[in-house]
C-alpha cells in the first residue's frame, strides 16, 4: 500500500475550468459535510434568510413579462410551489421561456403574495438549457391528466404528478418506519419466481429464447413474474416472526380500465405465532393509520394539494387518523347489508351470500353506508384463496378485507393453513403440479406456526389519499395492458 | 351513514375459544397503542428486568439434556443468538427438538455465560410446531453455505443467513436516510421496460404468449425486465434535481460464478445541475461511508459476526468510515500503476490503455496497492457507455468506478452527455431503432442541465461487508443460470 498516493489521491486534469485542487477540497472535508450540490429551493426557502444572497438553480414554470418588471416562477422538485423571481430589468427575462432550466442569484425578500413567504430578486440570470417556447408541451395552462400520460417523460414537471411522487417517497417512509418501529424485519422477496399459486392465467413469462420449450430456457424451467411475495415471506416470518416487504408485483390483467396496473407496488406483511384474525386486523389498521398520521405530518403541503375544496377526501383522512377503531363487519353482515340496501339501489348484481363482493358492492360498503374504512371478514371459504385458515364453521376462512372510499379494495388479509395435514390435502384437491409446493409444506412440517399476513396495493393506498380516478397517475411509469412506453 | 355500527363493530362469533370481546378490546384502543403481537426475543432482552416473568416464543435451535436439567437454544430472528432457556425438569425437555416451534412461560435471570446477559427459567413449555429429529436438516451442527442454499427455504433459520438478512435491512435503512437527509426523492422506477440501452443480449424478455410476434404480445411491443434503472432516473431527476431508487435489476448473465445474480437489487442516485465529477464522487464516498456507518452504529452485532478475527474486513469497515477521504486516481494512473506492477505479479491480462480493466487487475488495486476503497475516474470513451459525457481530451469519459476489496466493482457513476446535438448524433450512430430513444433526447432539448449519477450493486455493498464469497447467500431467493427455486 502507498500511503502517500493514499492521502494525496491526484485528479486527472480534464480542463483549466473545471479542474479543482481537489487534493485540498477533498482533504478538507470532514465525515459530516454537506455534500456540494446546488441548493434545492426548500432549502434555500426554509433556512436562508431575508437579505441573503442565494443562488438557485431550477426549471421555469411561468415568465410574465410587464412593463418594467417580469416575474418567474422556478420550481425544482422539492416544493410544491416553487419559488418567484423578480427581475427589474424586463430585457434580461426575455429569454427565458416555460421549461428551460436556469440558475439565478439575486437576494431573498419577503413575498407579499399569500402562496410563499419568500422571493428571490434577481441579480443575475444564466439560462442553462433553453426549451423551445413553440414546441415545449407542458405549458403553463392545466392539463388533463391524460393529455400528461402522453408525455410521462416531461410530466414529473406538472404540480400534480410532483405531489403524487412526494408523497410516495413519505408514504414508503411512513411505512417503513411502522414496521420497524415495531420490530418487522425487511424482506426483499423475489420478483422472479417459480410459482404460480395465486396468478391463474394472469402472469406474466419470463424468457430469454421466446422459446416453448422451458426446459432448454435460462432457468430451465417455467419462470414468472412474481404476483405477490406472501409466499416467500412466509418461508421468512418461520424465522424471524415479524417480516415485510415493499416490492412490485405484476399482473397481466387484460382490463382496460384505471383501476389496473401491469406493474405496481405492494407492501407486505407476515406475522408468525399469531393465533386470532383481531391481532393481525389490528396490525393492517396501525399501518394505515400511522402512515397516513406519517403523511400528514410531513407531506402536508403535497396532501393539500389534494385535500383543498375535498371535504369528503378530508373527512377521510382525518377519520383514518383519529383515534376511533375502523367498522368491522363480517362477510354475511355485509351480504345481509347490501341486501336489504339493494331494494333502494338496485345494484347490477344481486348481493348474496357465496358469492364474491362486486366494486358496486364494495364501493356502496365503504362509500355510502360507512363513509369511511371497513374491515369486512370471514368471507366464505369458496371464493378465497386454499392457503387460508378455515374458521370453526369450516364454511367460511379466516380472512379480512379492508375496503375504503375510492379505491375500494385497500388491503386483503388473513391467517395462513398451519396444518400440515390439512394443507397437503387441500394442494392435492387442488392439482398443482406434483412435489411443486413441497417447501411450502415443509414449513408446516418444521416448527409450524399459527400465522397470517396482508398485503396492501401502494398505488390503491396513494389513490385513496388523492382521489385521482386513474392508478396510472399514481406511479411513474405505469404499465397496461397494450401500453409500456419508456 | 348508520353512527351506531361504526362504533360498535361487531365480530362474528369465529368459535368460543377465540372469539374475543373485540369490541371493548378494540375501544379501549388508543392512536399509539401497541400491537398484540407476541413479543420478539430482542424485546424480551432490551426491555425485560431479571425476575420478570415473561412469556417467550420461537424456534429450538439446540437442545442439551442432562441428568438434572436441560438448555434449550430458542431464536426467533430478532437477534442474532436467541436466549438460553433452562429447563429445571429434564422429563419437561425430552420432547423438544432442533427446529420446533415453543412457547415458554418462566422467569428472566442474569446469565453467568459470557455470550448472552439474560436467560429464561422455564415453569412452562408449549410445542406449537414439532420438527422431526431425523428428517429436519437444519441440525445443530456447522452447514456449508452450498449444503444451506439446498434448502433455501429453511436457510433463513441459520445463523449467518439471519445476520445477513437483518444486515440487508438495516443497511437499507441507512441508505435512505442518507438519499432523504440530503433532500433526495425516491422515485419507483419500473421493472417492465421497452428500452434495452445497456443489456446487449443479456436482457430477460416479458412475454404472455410464447409467441414470437412482439405485436400480438400483452403490450403490443418487446418489452424487457430492466438492466438499470438510470435513463428512468434522469427524467425525474430533470424535474426533482435529486433523486434515487432503490429497486431490482435483471441480467440474462449465464456465468455461473458467485460472482453474479440474475435478479439483483441496486441503488441508484441521480442529480440535476452537477457540472463536475468531483461533485458526484462526493456524493458516491458520502453515501458509502454514511451507510456503513449506520450499520456500525445500528447492526453491531450483525456485522460484529463478519467481522469476528477478520482483520482485513475489520480494517476495511474502519476505512471505510474514518474521515480520510477515499483514495482517487484516474483511469491512466491506474493503468501506469498495472503495468508497473505486471512485471512482478504477471497478470493474465496485460494492462493496456484502452482496454476495460479485468477482474484481476481491479482486485490488485483495491486489496494490494490500496488497500481499500479507490475510485478511477475517466476511463477511455470507447470501452463506456454512449451517454458518458466526453472530456476535453475527447479519449475519455467523466465517469468513475469505485473499487473495494471483495466484490471489486462496487459501484459506477458519470456525468451523462447534456447536449441534443451531441447525444443524437452519438444514438444514430450507433443504431438504436428510429425515434426508440426520443424521450431520452427530449430531456436535453426542453431544460436539459449538466447532471450525473451512479449505480451501486447491494448485494456486492453487502459482500464487501460479510466477506462472503457468492452472492447467492446474501439475497432471499438467489436466480442464477438454471436455477430458480421456489
Amino acid at each position: 500500500m502507498e500511503a502517500a498516493l493514499l492521502r494525496g489521491a491526484q485528479w486527472i486534469k480534464r480542463s483549466s475550468s473545471c479542474f479543482l485542487k481537489a487534493q485540498n477540497i477533498r482533504h478538507a472535508s470532514t465525515k459530516q459535510r454537506a455534500l456540494r450540490l446546488p441548493e434545492t429551493l426548500r432549502s434555500i426557502i426554509e433556512t436562508c434568510a431575508t437579505g441573503d444572497s442565494v443562488t438557485a438553480s431550477g426549471w421555469v414554470r411561468s415568465v410574465r413579462i410587464q412593463k418594467r418588471i417580469a416575474f418567474a416562477e422556478i420550481a425544482d422538485g422539492s416544493t410544491l410551489r416553487g419559488i418567484q423571481v423578480i427581475i427589474d430589468d424586463p430585457q434580461m427575462a426575455s429569454k427565458l421561456t416555460t421549461g428551460c432550466s436556469v440558475e439565478i442569484s439575486g437576494n431573498l425578500a419577503e413575498s407579499p403574495g399569500r402562496e410563499q413567504s419568500k422571493e428571490i430578486q434577481a441579480t443575475k440570470i444564466s439560462i442553462i438549457g433553453k426549451a423551445d417556447a413553440e414546441s415545449y408541451p407542458l405549458q403553463k395552462k392545466r392539463h388533463t391528466l391524460e393529455f400528461l400520460r402522453e408525455i410521462g417523460h416531461l410530466r414529473p414537471r406538472s404540480q400534480t404528478i410532483g405531489a403524487v411522487t412526494r408523497l410516495r417517497d413519505h408514504a414508503e417512509t411512513g411505512l417503513h418506519k411502522f414496521f420497524h418501529d415495531n420490530e418487522f424485519v425487511r424482506i426483499h422477496t423475489p420478483a422472479l419466481t417459480a410459482n404460480d399459486c395465486e396468478g391463474g392465467g394472469e402472469t406474466f413469462a419470463v424468457t430469454t429464447l421466446g422459446s416453448e420449450n422451458p426446459a432448454t430456457d435460462f432457468f430451465g424451467k417455467k419462470v414468472n413474474l412474481t404476483v405477490s411475495g406472501q409466499l416467500h415471506l412466509e418461508v421468512f416470518a418461520g424465522a424471524f416472526k415479524r417480516v415485510y416487504n415493499f416490492n412490485q408485483a405484476f399482473r397481466a390483467e387484460p382490463s382496460q380500465t384505471g383501476r389496473h396496473l401491469s406493474e405496481f407496488w405492494m407492501v407486505e406483511g407476515e406475522c408468525a405465532f399469531v393465533k386470532d384474525l383481531e391481532t393481525l386486523i389490528d396490525v393492517e389498521e396501525s399501518m394505515v393509520r400511522s402512515t397516513t398520521q406519517y403523511l400528514v405530518d410531513n407531506a402536508g403541503n403535497d396532501l393539500d394539494f389534494f385535500l383543498h375544496k375535498n371535504d369528503s377526501l378530508t373527512r377521510l383522512v382525518k377519520r383514518l387518523t383519529d383515534t376511533e377503531p375502523y367498522a368491522c363487519i363480517s362477510y354475511t353482515e355485509a351480504i345481509d347489508i347490501l341486501q336489504r340496501a339493494d331494494e333502494k339501489v338496485k345494484f347490477s348484481f344481486k348481493p348474496q351470500w357465496g358469492k364474491d363482493l362486486q366494486s358496486e358492492h364494495e364501493r356502496y360498503l365503504a362509500t355510502t353506508h360507512f363513509c369511511g374504512p371497513v374491515f369486512v371478514t370471514d368471507y366464505p371459504a369458496d371464493i378465497k384463496s386454499f392457503y387460508m385458515l378455515p374458521n370453526p364453521d369450516s364454511r367460511t376462512v379466516a380472512c379480512t378485507d379492508l375496503l375504503v372510499p375510492g379505491p375500494c379494495e385497500l388491503l386483503g388479509g388473513s391467517l395462513r393453513e398451519h396444518s400440515y395435514g390439512r394443507l397437503k390435502e387441500k394442494i392435492e384437491g387442488l392439482g398443482f403440479e406434483q412435489g411443486s409446493l413441497d417447501w411450502y409444506l415443509d414449513m408446516r412440517k418444521y416448527g409450524s406456526t399459527p400465522h397470517g399476513g396482508f398485503g396492501m396495493g401502494f398505488e390503491r393506498y396513494i389513490q385513496m389519499l388523492t382521489g385521482l380516478d386513474s392508478v396510472r397517475d399514481l406511479i411513474s411509469f405505469p404499465r397496461h395492458a397494450g401500453r409500456c412506453q419508456y
